[in-house]
């Protein structure tokens, strides 16, 4: 106790209203840095993100870090821990930016990570601490650039092995070619892995994405687990045909079958509690006003903190669906399905994440801290089968015309939680 | 009846059978002409019509007619009347051609046209004929590169006035340019305008694109009446969001409620013997398999014989969408609409195009005629404005993979009969 309210005083001198309106104008700052003009889109080791690790590499020196970059493309801002051999605490998130994220996924995370490291001052801590921004983001179920999410995260996790190397992009480029061509070195891809027992922790803070936070009106809140996700593409294939020659009778529309489906999806996802599931991609063919469809593709999202409870989902979804595309004499396809099961957050790890929130508020008189089951996968999922890890979310603010934002007081209280935490590793 | 067997012992001696291999090879010649590599594409005055023009001016001279072309980019072929005074039949159909609708569509008609005048020998006819290959297509509710359809056959009858000079493709170029570009003169687009009493006729040959006389056993049949079509654009409007992140309950899914609205379309048309109803272009917002959709558009095709039935159609239609759109917290938007009634064929040259298909069946004891109501909108629904229009359809084939195709037999028939038609006019 004597402690807390020893962090307070202290902490109460530090500026975290003005750490968060630069942390604001610094998400700004990377979101000019964009491969399609007009919204923030920066895929895995882009042209773009060459600017976007210029700016970073300024901001984490002038945070007094020294500044590195391994070989799958993550930048790294190193402050030294007590000792050559403290564990290091590794705080961070995405620079990678998918279409209609928005300027504050995963980037949000970093800045504030630069922020807190920034306001520490010069007392040594147990542990060296290492702001990341990863390289890759999940990129809905296409998995980014190339087609596996979270490469950045993997990379550090040893998970990027040589059979990695030939993953190809749209255009042919192989995994391996783009980092040569980034001026990095897949040869060295062994040194950016981080060995288990190496890392005190690592912790991510990410903009939430969804309206939780916002209905329990709290600024931030911690992850208990990260939901597991059945990611899948399905291909219905009917008769095509004029539109105003076919009858009714007979037709086989194949967008009129996915119409079924979308539906079986939402009332299968309902019927569950807690199952997330979106249709959230359609492709028609030949997609012309007059034309009877004769073939749609579609992406299913399913999720759910409890493994069984989304295959039971997942199960009823394609059991019907199968059916309802049969009484339409439609064929009914999976064209691709891939599994990732829920991962818990590290109990002690978050307990200090939770301490953190807590002990330092002023006003903490009844306020609850605010446990939430993640359904955004992010590189926090990756980086818990290395490393003790706990997850800080961010309340979203409703923008409809610019996407997903943040409040300057919520960035605020998420550097606050952050510098604390960073405190809680003070050897003084 | 004396007249009717004369014909026939005439017309046996003709090869219809090698005409049609031949109307199909130019057929498959004409298809090579595309915008598109690999599906058959020509939209009104592109580049690829040049070289089609270029092979139908050499067609029709071998057929013995002489060749013009009209400021709107018709291309006709003419075989003199008896005398000066004598009124034009014309005869023919589109040579644009829309992705989708395969090699036949139109270019069928031409071609027909071409063959049945050729076979006719030196015999002077009361009417002077004319081939025609109208620029401008249907193309949908798009209504082909600038909006309208049917743009050749409306310059034909005089529809194409100085307003219509302005019509702007994608990429902002006017009509006026286009025809311009194409060699052409707007200027003289008034040349191009038949007067009413001026054409014996119109008659259409068009490949049926449906399954009726497939369904009887016919190779041709003769069209009743052309139904009327109500094109509509819709937008709904929803809530965005992260697919794992946003909680079912609450979502205000965009897709989910176009499900509703597919359904809905299809429900109404069933409801209404006769009506067809087409959701065949749509498109989703963002489009991507992580987030809840926005923003769906989509196209509702209706069409009936009655415009009554029709509208009434539509009407239970937009009232249901409105209401489940309003039961899902979305937006309903009608972005466009337009209504084409119903055009009855005319009753004497249509008489006159059944006596050709019965007086010359050898098999024709108990076979009787199909008249059919046509759902697709062709240029005989405008050319009906200035003179007595008749329709023949031929059966088309199935072939999935290859789109609408005919059978030779069954374009031997279509020529017989056309031939047929035209020696009705026989001064002999």
């Amino acid at each position: 106790m004597t402690l807390a309210i020893e962090c307070a005083d202290k902490i109460g001198g530090e500026d975290f209203e003005g750490a968060a309106r630069e942390v604001l104008e610094r998400c700004e700052a990377v979101a000019w840095h964009t491969e399609v003009a007009g919204v923030t889109e920066r895929p895995f080791l882009c042209e773009s993100m060459r600017g976007v690790h210029g700016l970073v590499r300024q901001w984490m020196r002038d945070a007094g870090m020294t500044v590195r970059r391994d070989a799958v493309g993550n930048i790294l801002g190193h402050r030294a821990g007590k000792s050559f051999s403290s564990k290091t605490l590794v705080i961070g998130s995405h620079l990678d930016a998918v279409a209609n994220e928005g300027k504050y996924a995963g980037v949000l995370g970093v800045m504030v990570g630069i922020a807190a490291v920034s306001l520490l001052g010069r007392g040594a801590l147990e542990v060296g601490i290492d702001v990341v921004g990863f390289a890759g983001d999940g990129g809905g179920l296409g998995g980014g650039r190339f087609g596996t999410p979270h490469l950045g995260s993997l990379g550090m996790t040893g998970q990027l092995g040589r059979e990695a190397w030939g993953l190809r992009d749209k255009e042919g480029i192989t995994l391996e070619e783009a980092i040569r061509r980034f001026g990095l070195h897949p040869e060295e891809l062994e040194f950016a892995a981080r060995k288990k027992g190496e890392l005190a922790g690592f912790v991510e803070v990410h903009v939430e994405q969804g309206p939780m936070l916002e209905e329990a009106g709290a600024a931030v809140g911690v992850v208990k687990s990260i939901m597991g996700q059945t990611g899948m593409q399905l291909r219905l294939v009917g008769g095509g045909g004029h539109g105003g020659t076919l009858p009714m009778k007979g037709r086989r529309d194949a967008l009129a079958g996915a119409a079924d489906a979308i539906l079986v999806v939402e009332t299968c996802a309902q019927e569950m509690e807690g199952v997330v599931a979106t249709v959230g991609r359609m492709e028609c063919v030949p997609n012309a006003a007059n034309c009877v469809p004769s073939e749609v593709r579609l992406t299913v999202d399913v999720r759910h903190e409890d493994d069984t409870v989304r295959e039971n989902s997942v199960e009823c979804m394609l059991t019907t669906i199968q059916q309802v595309a049969r009484d339409r004499g439609l064929g009914m396809e999976l064209l691709s399905r891939t599994d990732t099961g829920a991962v818990a957050m590290e109990m002690e790890m978050t307990a200090r994440l939770i301490d953190a929130m807590r002990g330092e508020t002023v006003d903490s008189g009844g306020r609850s801290v605010q446990k939430l089951v993640n359904g955004a996968i992010q590189d926090a999922a990756v980086m818990a089968s290395n490393a003790p890890t706990a997850m800080l979310l961010v309340r979203s603010a409703e923008d409809a015309e610019r996407g997903v934002r943040v409040n300057c007081e919520d960035v605020a209280e998420a550097i606050r939680v952050m510098h604390a935490l960073l405190r809680s590793y003070s050897t003084a």
